[in-house]
This record gives C-alpha cells, sequence and structure tokens, in this order.
C-alpha cells in the first residue's frame, strides 16, 4: 500500500499561463508514453519478477512514476486553471474545456483516452524488462520533445528533472536485465 | 508524493487456486468498474474540488484505490501462479496465458484493456461527486457478483473487506457533495 | 418500436455558420456525456429495473434522448453545411472534411468515435440509477460549457433547451432512486 | 423525434433458457455488423443524401433498425433473465454476469463494446449508399450464422424475421443508389 | 510472401513543405478509409473466396494496397521532414510532435491510432465483397476531399492516381462480385 | 513497392483440425504482440532511420514480418477451415462464428481487433531500435507459450520457424542499436 506524502518529488511553479503547452504535457500523463502507463506497467509486471530485488526495483520505479504523474498533473493545471473558455478555445484546448472544463484527464495530446494497449506485461522477466528500457526510452524522447517546444525556464527546469530520471530508470533497469540473465544461467539465447 | 509501505491494506492469502475466480477478479483492476479507475478518476478530479477538504477526500480515497488494486494485483497472481498452461487454458484463460503468460496485466473479465473512456473528469465539483458517487455503486455490484460466485472463505473475506471499503467512500462522496452544494451557495438547481 | 414524427422536440434554427461551435457541439451526439450514450444507457437498463414505472421512466427518457440526438446533428449540420473545404479546415475541422465531409458522425469534439465504455448497466437498480444521475449532471455541465463558448442566441436558446431537459431528467432518476430503495425495502446500506 | 409505442415489431416470446444463444446474439445490439450499428448510421447519413426521398428511406429503416435493436435486447433479456450466476458463468458469461449481471450492454459476442469505429458517414451519397448495402449483407450473414448455431424454433423465427428484414432493405438501398446516380446525372465512373 | 522492390508504385515528388496537408494526408495510412485497412481486409479475406480468381484478385489488390501505403508514408514523410517543432506545432501537428517526432505512425487526421474494427472479414464472398466495393468508394471519397484542400500540383498528382486506382479496384470487385454470384448459382436472393 | 510471390516463407501443413490452437494462434496475427504489428512497426519507422543500412535492415524484417503474418493466416485457416459452427462454438470460437464465419480476421485470443496503439514509432533512432527489440522479445515470448499449448508436431514446427527469427530479428536490431550509437557519436548518455 501507499502514504500519501503532501509534496511533489520535485516542486513545479508555472508562473506563465501557457496553454499550447498543456496540451502538450498532458500526453506525460495519459498518452502512450506517459508516466501513468509507467507506473500501471511496472507496478504490474512486479509479481512475475525472478528476484526480490527486481521486484522491488519495479516497485519503487513504480511508485516514483506515481509522482511523476502527479508532478505532470499540477504542471498542467497549473498551465490552465486561470484561463477562460475563449482562451482554451483558441489554444486548441476546446475540446478539453467543452469535455473536461479546466480538469486534469488522462488523455494524450490529441484528446484520445489512455489505454492499456500501450502497455504490456508477461511474466517472461527478459521481455518485461526489455519492454520497461524501451519505455523508458520512449519517455525520454517525448520529454525532449516537449522541452524543444517552450522557452520558459520554469517549465523546462521540471521537465528536465523527469528526462533526468527516465534515463537513470532505463539504467537501472538495464542492470536488473544483466541480473536477470544471470539468475537464469542463460544458456538459450534470447 | 507517495511512500510504499511493504504491506498490503488488508491480508490476502488465497489457499486454493481457483482459476475461474482469477478470470472474473481481475476486472476489479482493469475492468470498467475496478480499482484502477477508481484511483486514477479520484487522484485526477482533485485538483478542481472547490475546498481543501473535498480534495484532501479524493486524495485518501483515490490513495487507498492504491492499495485496492494491489490487493486485486495480489489476489489475481495466487490464485493462478502454480497453474500450468493446460489448467489455464482449461479455465477459459488460454488468452490470458498466451498474451501475459502468469503476469498481471489491467484488463476486463474478458481480456479487453483498460480505457480512460470508463472515467469523466469535469471540473464542476458537482457533477464529479455524482461520477464518484456512481463508480462507488458500480464497484460495490460488481463485488457483489464476485462473491456470489466463490465459495472460497479466503476470498470471500477479501473481496467482502473491498466491498465495504466501496460503500464507505460512497457515504464519504454523499458528505462531499453536500459540503460543495452548501459551498456553492446553491440557489441553482442541478 | 418507435414511430417517427417529422418535427423536432425543440425549434432549431441556426442563421449563422459557424463551424467553431460546431466541432464542439458534435460531442453531445457522439462524445463521452453525449445524446446517444444517454439513449443506449437508459434504452438497456429498463429491461432490469424493479417497477414498471421505473422501467417505463427510463424508456421516456431514452426515447427522449434519441429527440436531443436528433437535435443536435441538425444544429450540427446547419451550422456546417455551407462551409467550403477551405473553411472547415481552417476552423480546425479539416480531420472532419477529410475523413466525414459535411456528414454527421457520432464522435467527440477531438473526432474519436464514440465507444460504449462510456457507459454502464448492471442490472442493480440502485447502481443504475446513480449512473444514470450522474450522466445528467455530466451532460448538463457539458451544454454549460458549450454555452459559455458562443454568443449566438439561436444557438444559446437550443442548448438552453436540452440543458434545462437534462436538469429535469436527473430529478426524475432522483425520484426513481428514491422509489426503488423503497421497494427494496432498502434495509441494506448502500 | 420519436414516440415510444409499446409493442415489438414482431413478436419474441422465446420459451427456452439458453445461455449460448444469448452470449452471441448480443452481437445485434452492441457488435460490429448490429443493429445498434445500423440505426446510428443511417440516422446520421439521412442529412447529407441528395433527395428527399433518399432521406426519408434513411430515417424508415434507421427508425426500424431501431426497433430490431429492441427485439434483440428483449431477445438477450428473456434468454438469460432466471439464469443464477453459476448458470452464466458455465456458460461463458461470467464476464457478463460479473460486469453486467443480467443487464442488456451494448456490446460484441466477445464482450468488447460497441465502437462508432464500425461505421462511417462520408456525405457522399453514392459512396453511403455503398456502405449501406455492404452494412445489410454483414449483418444477414451474422443472422445466418446465429441460425445456424441454434436449434430453437422461437429464436430462429425472431431471427428469421430479422434476417429477411436486412434483405429487403439491402434492396431498397440498391434502388436509392439507381435513384442517387441518376439524380446525379452520374457521367463520372464511380 | 513478398518481395520488396525498392521503387514506388507511382512517383512522389513533393518539393513544397506543406505541414496541413501531411495532417491529412496521413489518414490514408492509418485512418478509418486508408491503405493499411484495405491492404489487411483484402489480404485477410483472400482465404474464403469461393474460387482462385477472387482469391487471387484479393492477393493483387492487397498487395497493390501494400504499395499505396508506401506511397501514403513517403507523401507523409516528404511534407514534414524539414519542419521544426515550432512549425508543426503551429500547424496543428504538436501532438504528431511530442508523440511521434517527425516520425510516420498509423493514425487518421485527428492521431486516433488504427483499429481493425475499420474493416470487416465475415467468409461470406457476397458479403466481403460488397464491403470492399464500399471499402473503395470510402476510399475514393476520402482522396477527393484531400485533393479539394491543396492546390499543389505534385501532391494533387499522386493523390489522383491512387484515387483512380480505387476506382478500377471498384470495378474489379463489382466483376469478383458478378462471378461469385454466378459461382453460387445465386438462387438465393441476397 | 512489393511484389508477391505465391508461395509461403516457411511450410505450413497443419494435418489435425485443432480448433483451440486456431483461437490462441490468431493473437499472432492481430493480437498485441503479433506479426501485423511488427510489420506496421518496422515499415514505419524506416524512414526516420539514420543511415541507409538501418532503414534497410527495417524495410527487410518488415517485409519479412509480412511473411510471416500471412504464415499464421494460413495456420489459422488450415486449423478452422473443415470445422461446424457447433465445433467452433464448443471450442470458444462461437464469437469468432458469429461474427467472421471461417474467416481469418486480425484480433487477438480473445477476439479484440488490432489497434495501432500497441506500437510506436518516434522518429528517435535509439527509442525505435529498443522498441524493437522489446518487440521481438515480446514476440518470442508469445510464441513459446503457444509451443506450450501444443502437441502438434507441424504446428510446433511452423511457430518454433517464426520464434527462431524473432531471435535473429532481436540480434539483428541489437546489432542496428550499437551502429545507431556510433553514427550519433554517441557521448550522451541514454
Amino acid at each position: 500500500m501507499w502514504i500519501y506524502e503532501k509534496k511533489l518529488q520535485y516542486p513545479v511553479k508555472i508562473k506563465n499561463k501557457d496553454l499550447k503547452m498543456a496540451k502538450y504535457i498532458i500526453t506525460q500523463f495519459g498518452g502512450p508514453d506517459g508516466e501513468l502507463g509507467a507506473a500501471i506497467r511496472y507496478l504490474s509486471q512486479r509479481y512475475t519478477m525472478p528476484t526480490r530485488k527486481s521486484a522491488a526495483l519495479l516497485t519503487d520505479i513504480g511508485t516514483e512514476e506515481l509522482a511523476h504523474l502527479e508532478m505532470i498533473n499540477v504542471m498542467f493545471y497549473q498551465l490552465i486553471k486561470d484561463a477562460t473558455p475563449q482562451e482554451l478555445e483558441r489554444a486548441g484546448l476546446g475540446g478539453q474545456y467543452v469535455q473536461h472544463g479546466h480538469a486534469v484527464y488522462p488523455q494524450d495530446a490529441n484528446g484520445i483516452p489512455w489505454t492499456a494497449a500501450y502497455l504490456q506485461s508477461t511474466s517472461d522477466p527478459i521481455t518485461d524488462l526489455h519492454e520497461d528500457m524501451a519505455a523508458e526510452q520512449k519517455a525520454r524522447a517525448t520529454y525532449e520533445n516537449l522541452i524543444n517546444l517552450t522557452d520558459d525556464v520554469d517549465l523546462i527546469d521540471a521537465l528536465n528533472f523527469l528526462r533526468q530520471r527516465e534515463v537513470i530508470h532505463y539504467q537501472r533497469f538495464g542492470e536488473a536485465l544483466r541480473d536477470a540473465y544471470e539468475y537464469l544461467d542463460s544458456k538459450k539465447i534470447y
């Protein structure tokens, strides 16, 4: 179970309303390579990991992704909370406004609701760790694309933090993969 | 952010392999009225609640639903972990086995991946609290259906705990709705 | 069965081409809280209602939602029927034009096709009536958002009529819920 | 708008509980080629038909498909209404029971919720009428498959009525297509 | 099996960056009536065609649709490959950039991932050939809508080629339908 | 473009009707880790690969996956082509029969239509190659699960061939990843 601690993993203090960035940032909540998918992917896969260490790693990273998801939610909400309906509409967030008002909703940048089809969990640890490494690369690439679209230093700072964490998760999954191969006394060629 | 505590909210100790129940119980992870949807619904809606108290309630219940999701995952995994491929196939879990092995995956009882289309977040607090009360009723009804399908006392015990929590959440959302109406000095008829 | 009567439940006479509003209004046909979902929800649920009166209510309201769906279709079509491809494109309806021309299609404001995942039908009357009350609140909130985006008096008039009907449906579902609790001699706490 | 008449287009009096057939028949409500899709397809397309006659045809047939949808709902409900949870489970309807109880829900035979992706509406009358003729053929083929799975005379009688209606609709859409070609003074080769 | 030949079926040489058209053209890869759906539809249906000739026709046209899919991919990539993130964003391709960078992805004009729900395969040859004729009409109408949105002669040339091929496929499916009726010694009325 | 060669990449000669295996094998056509997804993934990604060699590799493997998809289609069809409706129904393929008859359709083992949400294409070569390596691992694991469910030597032989190819593709993507890192003079840590 989880205990909520009323602070963000890393501070999010967006001073400028930037509706366009809100429209894109939400994909890291509910888009194909976002934090919701990451959290669910790792927390689902941990039951079939071969060692306590690898299961614990998935629990740790899955839990951290929940914190990232919260940061993305806060970013999105800070970016749009003072916008009028007309401003949202002009920024391409008319569909957001009509269907969700100013609310946070698990969707991608085009308004498509999140689907678990974005992730896989196979109970084959070698496979799942490859899935996880690929997921981290995809999240990294998405954060880089987001950073390329903005000049706002507060946004860039938070996005950069999240990007860095994905790089570290990628490395840790890489280590877990090496451990898994060893554990399986990997005579088979995968 | 969340801190992981390595225990379940309520103990899950399933002694008997029951593959049919596994097939159905998974819907309370990734089905239309399951705990994943509940957690995401409440954690998404909290940013636009009108008072700190109602936002805190959504955070609390959303966090608890994560714990429920974990209990469902553990139940599912305990129920199937020792099954052979042939046993899974005979129990109607052939699709599960081929596509996910023994892994936990956010799907409904028919294998359909979870979609955020199951939930809504509108930033209208009266509306969101109605959505939440309806969600708790739907979860309660699903738990009752699950209980009706089994005689296993361990399963029933855990399912009954979860069912009870939904009833309590429903009541707390009802109180929050009354608070919201008051707060809005609700002269409008909704 | 239904007999078609060649008139609208309430007149729709949009004089001004307003492509942006067309883009948003279509969500009340095929979006998450639109009239298609409402009609199908109520007409599906009526078979398992506990009394003739509650079944009749669902038939009545379900049938009325079909009339609302028709009004939305007419509104959408009146708003776009004289637009050139270029006008549609500039108004953010390029995807609409390329894939559906000037046609009415059951989609949300972002072009996402309607899915029955938006609704539930559980055969538990207490649950279904909660679902229905929540649905009416969601439809009301959506109509209010639509009204906030336009100054066109003809549009506002029709949208306001539809909004009002949702309020009345909500009240009638509330009465049906009280009846259902009484009927069930409701000693259980839901 | 539509007026509800409290009778079925054709009587449905299923005397024998047949859960397997229920599982399959529901696809003609919410499956890829079912009556919900048919009704929505025709009622959506009618605004862009070139002549009053063709628009009226779509209204007529769309309205009739609503009556068919109702017949399918009644069939499904009559087939399962007296089944215990255990009977539903043994017949492969465990997912139905857990998620929807004894309720009618717009899904296919595998429990997949209906999606508007099954239909198209293009505002090109030649195209839409081809879509409609294909839809009628697909519905006909599905009814034939259903009939091949049962020996129950009551079921076969109702399914046969519905199959016949699809054949007649197909013919009427064929006539409408010829009219449309004439109307368009069709020198173009489609 | 297929052998790749390193040339396009028809040359695609887009000289002008046109991001709006890229946004729309992609629907003919991954949209409801696009070439991916066409290829999969025909290649799936061929196993149950009644004659070698009709199976061969489906193989031929399915294979050609793969070539069309490739042309669409090349068009899309030529149109966007030199665009900056900011240019993509301003052209309504911000969601594309954030989630897919400059990559080709099987989506419609609104960014919705392709789904096999767009197509049907029934093993009833009369039905499948109707489905195919309707599919060709829908593809034709989409190409016409695309052509209506641009003045670029290079784009129009390639789109026109593709449109023409759909017309020819439609005619060939019409012939195959007549053959199928004959083969089935069609005493039944379809 | 592609030239069709009327032979399979590897012979498929299934002598025994095995409907259960058909139900599961179809997932390697239209399931989350099947050959359709593989082919579309690689053929989509090739435009943004950094070198001619890596683009050619994606073309080669994408083309080979089309051949695999064809083998899966043939396997499925050989397994079910002589089954009666009743046999299909008893084997859990009732939904298949009612909705698709004996036809091949791009679906998973639970009848869920294929969606492009299963794959990603990001234009970041490091990311895409990780996605591809993960995809090959997932396909490998699925083939192993399928092999575990059958004793039929003909089936095992064909499935084993396909499994082996995934292992080889995985290795080739690994080499391409090393090349990509070199090409990018990869001083950055991914």
